[in-house]
């Protein structure tokens, strides 16, 4: 079938997709959602989705509609007549039937799905299958171990020869929590290779990227980052600007509508990119409690023992531990206020944050002996007290394009607003997720300068009328919103200290 | 939030969206997918899922782009202040992710879901869940019955109190087979009841529905159908035009990228529908064999079992045949062509189909049998020889709006094209779905006019040079591709009669 090429100026952003009008459809007998190669006259080609339209204005008779993500894959003029074809279905649908029939899938099967959905060569709904197929039956070790390499084998990838190549990964859910900007300095600042990559924020006010982006830039490709690597020992790159497990991303876009995680999912996505970095030796850290993102302890256990077994698999050494994710960790919540803390923290300043400090050291602590280091908690101290970690910090930012600056020098929010206690008593919970809403409503981690500054942690006592947090905010509307929100949902519990009231 | 609304002059056709500009998104901390809740100034509201745009031109900051479909369901005036908030997800999206973890749903929890797939409220992605979880875990009777129940009380009934209502189901794939188009006039004609609703072709050359649409009118409304039952006993209806299980198509709509059809849901929807317009004695055939839809004999008896349970508890009688589909029935494949085969074969021309006569009257036999019919094979045979079920068929093709037309006169494509034997020999296999394809390809269903007439059965002994089928379409292009396609995919086996060479 020829037809001749109608440009429109729009991007799908998603699969490629082709228009055709319904009338040269029924000739050819296909149908929407099917899909069909287009083949130039220079005897390239291309598949895409069909979508079917009864505008004869948009796409007449005779034309069809190319969209500018096209355009990009192969050389088409306007007006120019390529010829059409129906292409079958790709093998992965085969393997995602056979996976949703309960059935293992092998690598080569893995990988066939995995590129194929890097590559938008698969719709929403196909890729929908599959996670629902891998949540249903769920994947056991070895499919782990394949799906993981199979996400890496897809994507770019950092190798370091025989080096030791430390990582870590904190499943998530508490507020502030920036351990890794702990962690990273100590550990490179000890002499070992730590590549860290890490994300924005999905749901919490601040990722470690959003974070790290106050005081420096996070985007780079692999060769940038290898430059930072070479001078530093480390890096705090956002991930996103890699081409590491690309799938990933396409994946999470269909998992979110109904909130599925898949196990087995879960953890080829994570140790798919930590060996994409070229990591062997690997800290988790999964935070439990309540309101974390996981509050059973026996779930929590169960993870750990995955993540065990299948980064043995894959060859790395590999230590998780179980945290209180009950209450947030450091002071600050929101990209600007928690940079602040970390260099309140990591420069020995009486403003930091003592469970920050206390959990970061820890945390670099374990990684160390992971890795063999003998006196891993002399050295660690060593390094913090010394003002070490600090300095390997502001080198890691400088090679990162940013520059030394003081914390209190940070720019926030320019309109404050303090939360008091309703009264005296003992602070019982404070919530993550509350916490996190009140900043991100206060416009964080778009505007980096909004959050909130926690006064106060689990355990304090308080009197009424006392500061508990103070909203900053660059917009006035956004700190109302936010104030009303914290008006209806509070999310800060204190336990009277009037022995006749115990409020919850 | 209060935001202006802009009219966006295209209709989705799917579930509702409305679109807004990113800054306004992340002010309010909205995603992409999440569902709104706008509300006009008289209070009335709707629920829309949100899709967000970086472009300033399509949808300004300060705005709501809402699209023509939305219109129809709420007053809202170009440029009026609308109330924008978060909406949580329905409760359907619980029992899909309960189903999901492997746990039964209670009729209520399909109701739900099934009320909000009708109603446009729950996206692709969402339902393909629905359709997953169904598929790996098995709905079992209870649940097949209570999705069934759920199907019909989203949807429009028919009622006849306390009469028998008869009807028949084919699960299909047989090219031809025309046996509702022979059974309803003969049941009719017997005196009994039978409402029959068909669907067009999906990927046959033709459904019963299109045939029937070459002599008469086949879209109708609850109350015009009731019209034509009183006066004529039956009708042969279109069962798109109506509401009856309103969630079905949707649900084939994200089956179709995979081909699923987990058995739970083809029984609810075949036995939904039927139980929509008051059936209670049922007729199912299931053709098995080479190139039919169920080519193995276990399949077809597991389903038949199933079929019997549901349709028991659903308070229907039933009987399940298990026929020969290894082969079409009848000549004509395509509306025109099956249309005419059905009139010479009730009027008992000699032009007829001997082995679509055969079929309709057994199954008229077997079904009158069913409701309790004494002498069911005598009154078959009299209604056909003396002329009264082609009787009947022209009244209920009269009642229906068309008038008798003589078989001879009945329009084919104009151009015509003979396919003959490339050898002698017996005719082993005619490949149904061959055979389907060649028709679609010259132009059916769209054009009722084109489809192929085969002149030969399997068993016949053929000649070199004897004339297969004759292909008839409307346009020369369409004509010239099929034949390509006879050559490229031939799919009548000939054993050749020259011992030495078989022919496969």
């Amino acid at each position: 079938m020829k037809l001749k090429v109608k440009k429109i100026k729009i991007s799908t952003g998603n699969v490629l997709v082709a228009v055709m009008n319904i009338s040269d459809s029924q000739f050819y007998d296909l149908y929407n959602g099917d899909r069909i190669k287009i083949e130039n006259s220079n005897g390239e080609n291309i598949t895409t989705f069909l979508d079917i339209t009864n505008s004869d204005e948009l796409v007449p008779k005779g034309t069809i509609g190319i969209f500018e993500d096209t355009t990009r894959h192969i050389n088409i003029k306007q007006g120019e007549s390529v010829t059409i074809s129906a292409q079958k279905k790709p093998d992965s649908i085969t393997f995602i039937k056979k996976k949703l029939a309960g059935k293992k899938l092998s690598y080569e099967e893995f990988y066939s799905i995995i590129k194929d959905i890097s590559n938008n060569r698969l719709s929403d709904i196909e890729i929908t299958y599959f996670v629902a197929a891998c949540y249903t039956h769920e994947l056991n070790d070895k499919e782990t171990v394949d799906l993981t390499k199979a996400m890496i084998n897809t994507g770019e990838s950092l190798h370091f020869g025989h080096r030791l190549v430390l990582d870590k990964h904190c499943v998530g859910g508490v507020a502030g929590n920036r351990t890794t900007m702990m962690v990273v300095p100590i550990i490179a600042a000890a002499g070992y290779l730590m590549p860290k990559t890490s994300s924005r924020s999905i749901t919490s006010a601040a990722g470690t990227a959003d974070t790290v982006e106050v005081l420096c830039n996070v985007t780079f490709s692999i060769d940038q980052m290898k430059k930072v690597i070479s001078k530093t020992n480390a890096c705090l790159a956002w991930g996103g600007a890699l081409k590491l497990a690309p799938s990933d991303d396409k994946i999470i876009k269909v998992e979110s509508p109904i909130s599925l995680d898949p196990t087995g999912q879960l953890l080829a996505s994570i140790l798919a990119k930590k060996k994409s970095v070229g990591a062997n030796v690997l800290l988790i850290d999964i935070p439990v409690g309540r309101g974390a993102k996981i509050e059973d302890l026996s779930e929590a256990k169960a993870l750990k023992s995955k993540f065990k077994n299948i980064a043995k698999k894959l060859g790395m050494k590999i230590k998780v531990v179980i945290t209180d994710g009950s209450s947030p960790i450091g002071k600050g919540i929101g990209p600007a206020l928690e940079a602040r803390d970390v260099l309140w923290t990591l420069s020995n300043d009486p403003r930091g944050c003592k469970d920050l400090r206390e959990k970061g050291m820890d945390l670099a602590i374990k990684l160390l002996k992971l890795a063999g280091e003998s006196k891993a908690k002399k050295k660690v101290s060593e390094l913090i007290e010394s003002g070490k970690a600090y300095e390997k910090f502001i080198e890691i930012i400088r090679a990162q394009g940013g520059k030394e600056v003081h914390a209190s020098d940070i720019k926030l929010g320019k309109n404050s607003l303090d939360i008091r206690a309703s009264e005296s008593g003992t602070i019982t919970f404070i919530d993550n997720k509350f916490v996190n809403r009140v900043a991100r409503i206060a416009g964080a981690p778009t505007d980096k300068e909004a959050g909130i500054y926690l006064h106060i942690r689990k355990g304090d006592i308080v009197s009424k009328g006392q500061k508990l947090f103070t909203i900053y905010s660059n917009s006035l509307e956004k700190m109302d919103y936010a104030n009303e929100y914290v008006k209806k949902h509070f999310g800060i519990e204190i336990r009277s200290s009037d022995p006749l009231f115990n409020k919850v």
